[in-house]
């Protein structure tokens, strides 16, 4: 089922549903998407005066302070959910019931079992799905992609991926829906490595194994101003994982939402028998590469800036090492929700990859409570 | 005079011009600028047919194959120029006689008369003008900029800039336009220089005398294909200043087109008497800053990234660190061309400010005739 | 028991063997210790020639082809253990047997119970003892150190060690002794994650429970020029654990022995709850710290060369960021070990404390087994 | 003239004093150096008390407090210079007629006048002269030297080197001898730029021509302790060159002693038409090399870390990236002394090669007086 244009209804409008906001314009120029095609056309926020403001600040046709009615308006094609964790099931089911196309933040549920009702709604309700995993489409991990698959690096041995940041470091900071299972699931562990599970089983091959570690470093903090006593923390600030892949490989992850320093400090190296690639997004537009050949006395770390030979980056900028935002990884992702919706294209990571994140992240609690290494289900494999 | 709305005229749609579009979007939803006031309304390119398939590609609603019918159109309110060099001067003489403001790529003009001429048209005319010396716009630079002006690093003693890229490194490269004066003027001066100079003036002083080096060091070049022979370069490969400013500092330039492995290479690195700060175009997003106090045994450049604490990053991202991208820049521009088209807010740099560039450019060439040091004309302190 | 004099008797004269004679004259001149206390006496090798000319090359007074002999001269007041690892019980036993004090490289021993033999043996005897943990020597890390226990980032919260290279990683290396357990025990555990534990006991606290993994990459390699056939590799390319701290603390220690590109990759980042820091070895001479304190528009990872304010660095250079290298290290390691002896300070890491690290190595191997956590035994507390 | 052995007489024992100190012994051991054959033997220092302390703590044999002794000590080889500047023509006139070999520190003289007297004295004495340029000896710079000459980076077309460091920045710091013209010569260019202006040389080829810019910035200091009043500063603090090579390539030099936040900071970048070469010495153990070769997709600055496949490694280490320090540097300086002084090796850059640095630095007065480019005088390529 496509449509020949793709109309947005966007539910949330913080912190992430403006940086869709920005991509939407920013794909239309860069990626030469006909602007009939495709249209910024309702914003919902939590109530209807913020989604009218919103609307007129992100550029939005039309809001409302009901996300319910936005997903029943005939003319929206594609749901775009920006909305916390918690709300992203019943707005997706009821997206999926109404026959629209549904690209959702990440994680894609609180847990496992949302996720595939979720999938298996869409799957058979035939709509298209797309989670926002940015990252992998970042030209420069696509590049790093490219290397893996041709096989510069040979096979790889080992994966280590962190993705620090200090957003919640101080233990001063007010507690939030985000330290709470019922609204956020777990914590760094949903929030953060969530991401780097997705990158791993996509840069490397299938999570068959793994052992973890989790823990609540700060376990009470101050209830939100206006408020007294304290709020008991209930999910992790930081979180271990030890993994197998399929191919053998060995792996290791990290998050941590409490590491001093660490802004954007997602980091990834990856081994293999000819070479090694290193990747930091705090420095998103270059790629590190290390290849055993040649005279050993000029061998090191090549430091690549992505330029209009890389994947996707030509779209931005006809010359090299110019460098690409945040934003411009969301411009590409909404270049593959265009293609999907209004050519049909594959979309991936769909609902079904992301489901395979969710039953990781699963495994992870598991794994915790059972002290010991526990086999992963696979999911991602079965139907597409 | 200002108008409700800013209908953008876009006067070629290369690769500046496909910067703009993307930033003109980009501004809307960063800057929450209505969409009825920010309007892609027509693109001029060479011909008709580029100009209407660039058009389509870009998001713009109109097309022309002449300049002169974009200019003299009532629907455009702003001409942005991103043509190139030598067309610059004919197309705002006209722009500004149809009264309309202008935006015009940098160099402003092929040397300093022209430059006068066009400032001063401008000026009578009573249109607003902003050229697109981008690097000063980003936040990090912004951000250099206020920590100078508050005191931060003591009183400027020293300025060292570099502009460093490779597009013409390869002597193979064919013959063209950027290597004969009347098309170009100079070569990485006009070019890559042109920024620095601006960034030199706007970060520490005016620039009182100085004395230079130009050579073209790759001479001749083969035709363009299917075209026999050889072209004869005419301007520099790599050009270098050393100035003084009018507050007593050194300063020392250069810039190259020919420095292989520079792709964005534009850095700077300004001492104060209490210290030190560095700046690197390729880590856009980041300031390494120095400043004598405290424990000596914890002093150390600080690697900063830019977050939401600095000058228009919030607009982008709530999140530090996350990353601006080259065309982040152009957005902060047209959110300033925005404000002083439709708010009347100052506009800066103006053609006045470029004018003052293009002299400091002619007084290289000056200072090479001369091989002595010359003194330099102030222009851009007169009127305003 | 100590004597006013160090004569050592350096046994095996390999890399390390090198390293320690350079420091020995290094040490000398850089921490004014008199000649006469410290002399390089006698060199011991696998055969009388190779000593006699590595004596010669090294600057040692008399070699042998029998370290018993060396043991037992008169004039030798240390025996110095640079033989291959399975040699260390042997000779480290008859030393302390004829009531020499034992510099030893690490790993002190192939297993725990071998380290512990040695420990008790040299308590017993009241001989002095040191193990050749050098990193914990360097400037740099002296001064984390000082950082930490000043509280300077707080209390820590999480350590994450990697200690990577790539001196196995071409497959087509041949066969040795350090790939089979009776020569070597374990491989990138022993070889490189033992420094990278006993670091994180330096820096964080006792390590109480783990969950390990270990893998074999390249299974077989060539047997050495002149043989035919294949040997079979027995101990671990890659190791991986995941840690708990005594003061609560969670950590995670990687090492590999074919991680192409990393020559001497060993790095740590600890993060407390006020901030954090960061050590890369292939830049020995800098740390980077983030503390949470001022200005948040100026925050950001300090990066601090080691100098005179610094523990230890003065007596290699008056300025600041001159650079030390890796054999300075070792010549501080040396000054320790003459204070110890000749001036009866307490030496540190000894037997015991390099016993714990054993005990660690080997509940790693356990917990590979049982494919889960374990608890590790506490040794080094109790006596000293 | 050789000897047979080279019994070393150093005169000054302070910050360089201490470094070549520990560099005699670090040689010994890193170079098999028969201990027999390189003594350090006597010591002058200011006083005989001096003279006698400093013996002792850097392990030399005698000491004495006239340096007139040492030189015409029968036992003494060669005089090593590390006394203050203005010494340095007295000291190796003295040395010279005594017949001994003089090893100098930089820089040679004042002014280029005493250093041709200096340089002609020992021509026509037939001793073997050596000045301590040493950061050319770095294995790194070495293989920079080695990588150009065998032409990896095709003909070098520019190079930018930058001394800066802040042992002066601090406006505070009290007058002293280094201030004044008598003792010092001039400032910055003296101390610094000399090593750059031999880098260049080096590495490059004889510079032509230059023209240059002096600045004392902090013009007046407090006397030191004890005293009242201030003292005038008389050298500059900032210096800045444009030059041209021999070989058609431009350059700029750049040395500041003023520059907050840099200890060690040398840099320089070789730009040649094939590729480009980088050096920090804050990172002395790395080289970032750019080639233009091969896959467009997978170029960049490739970091090298320096290991026994160049030249001089080694010595010091056998597994590369271990790191080499500032001494290390002396230590191969010191290996070619006593190559020259025991084997008759040549040895350079000798005090001919060092005045050829002095004039240089003289022609930047010259061109400052003049404000315009100024002719530089080739010496040290007439005789040999
Ligand atoms: N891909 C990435 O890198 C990132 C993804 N995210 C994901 O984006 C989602 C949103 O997170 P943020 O934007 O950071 O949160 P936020 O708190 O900044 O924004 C949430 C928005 O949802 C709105 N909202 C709340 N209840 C609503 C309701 N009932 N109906 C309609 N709107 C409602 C809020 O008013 C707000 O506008 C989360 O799932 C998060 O995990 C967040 C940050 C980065
Ligand atoms: N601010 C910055 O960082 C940069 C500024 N520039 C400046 O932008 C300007 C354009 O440079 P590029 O975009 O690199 O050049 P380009 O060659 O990529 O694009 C030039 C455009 O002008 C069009 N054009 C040529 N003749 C025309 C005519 N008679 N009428 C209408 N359109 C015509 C061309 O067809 C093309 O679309 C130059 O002045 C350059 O200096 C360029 C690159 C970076
Ligand atoms: N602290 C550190 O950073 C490092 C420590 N090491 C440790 O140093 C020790 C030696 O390793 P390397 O120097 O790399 O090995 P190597 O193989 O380079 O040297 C070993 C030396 O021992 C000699 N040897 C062998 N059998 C002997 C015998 N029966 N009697 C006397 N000498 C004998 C060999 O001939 C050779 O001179 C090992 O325990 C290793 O783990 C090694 C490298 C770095
Ligand atoms: N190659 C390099 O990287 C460096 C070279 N240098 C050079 O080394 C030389 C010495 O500088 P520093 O060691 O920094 O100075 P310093 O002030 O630390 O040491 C000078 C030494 O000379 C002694 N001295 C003074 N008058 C004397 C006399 N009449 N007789 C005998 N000794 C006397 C002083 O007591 C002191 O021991 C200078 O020429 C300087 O340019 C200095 C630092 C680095």
């Amino acid at each position: 089922m496509t449509t020949n244009k793709m109309r947005v209804g966007l539910v949330g409008s913080g912190y992430m549903g403006k940086a869709h906001a920005i991509a939407y314009r920013n794909a239309i120029a860069a990626f030469a998407i006909p602007q009939w095609q495709l249209q910024c056309e309702m914003l919902a926020d939590a109530t209807p005066e913020l989604a009218e403001m919103k609307a007129q600040e992100l550029g939005f046709n039309r809001s409302t302070g009901d996300w319910k009615r936005l997903i029943n308006d005939p003319d929206i094609d594609v749901v775009d959910i920006c909305a916390p964790n918690f709300l992203h099931k019943d707005i997706a089911l009821a997206a999926i019931a109404a026959g629209k196309h549904v690209y959702s933040e990440k994680p894609l549920a609180l847990n496992a079992d949302d996720a595939k009702e979720m999938t298996e709604a869409a799957e058979l309700a035939g709509v298209k799905t797309l989670v926002g995993f940015n990252y992998i489409k970042n030209p420069t991990v696509q590049f790093a992609k490219q290397l893996i698959e041709r096989g510069d690096i040979g096979d790889v041995v080992h994966f280590r991926g962190v993705f620090n940041e200090d957003y919640l470091a101080d233990s001063n900071l007010p507690f939030s829906w985000r330290l709470q299972k019922q609204f956020a699931g777990t914590g760094a562990l949903n929030d953060l490595a969530s991401h780097l599970v997705q990158l791993a089983i996509h840069l490397v091959a299938p999570i068959q194994s793994l052992c973890a570690d989790l823990k609540v470093v700060h376990q009470q903090r101050p209830l939100a101003q206006g408020e007294n006593g304290v709020g008991h923390v209930e999910n992790d600030d930081q979180a271990h994982m030890m993994v197998r892949f399929a191919n053998g490989a060995q792996g290791t992850l990290e998050a941590s939402r409490i590491a001093w320093g660490r802004k954007n400090g997602l980091s990834f190296e990856i081994t293999g028998t000819k070479g090694t690639l290193i990747f930091d997004q705090e420095t998103l537009s270059e790629l590190s590469l290390y290849i055993n050949e040649g005279n050993p006395q000029t061998q090191g770390f090549k430091r690549i800036l992505v330029g209009p030979e890389h994947p996707d980056y030509q779209a931005f900028c006809v010359s090299a090492g110019h460098g690409l935002g945040f934003n411009d990884m969301k411009a590409v992702e909404i270049r593959d929700l265009y293609q999907g919706i209004v050519h049909n294209a594959p979309l991936w990571p769909d609902f079904r990859a992301a489901t395979q994140v969710n039953i990781i992240l699963d495994s992870v609690v598991e794994s915790v409570d059972k002290r010991a290494w526990v086999e992963v289900e696979q999911y991602d494999g079965e139907q597409k």
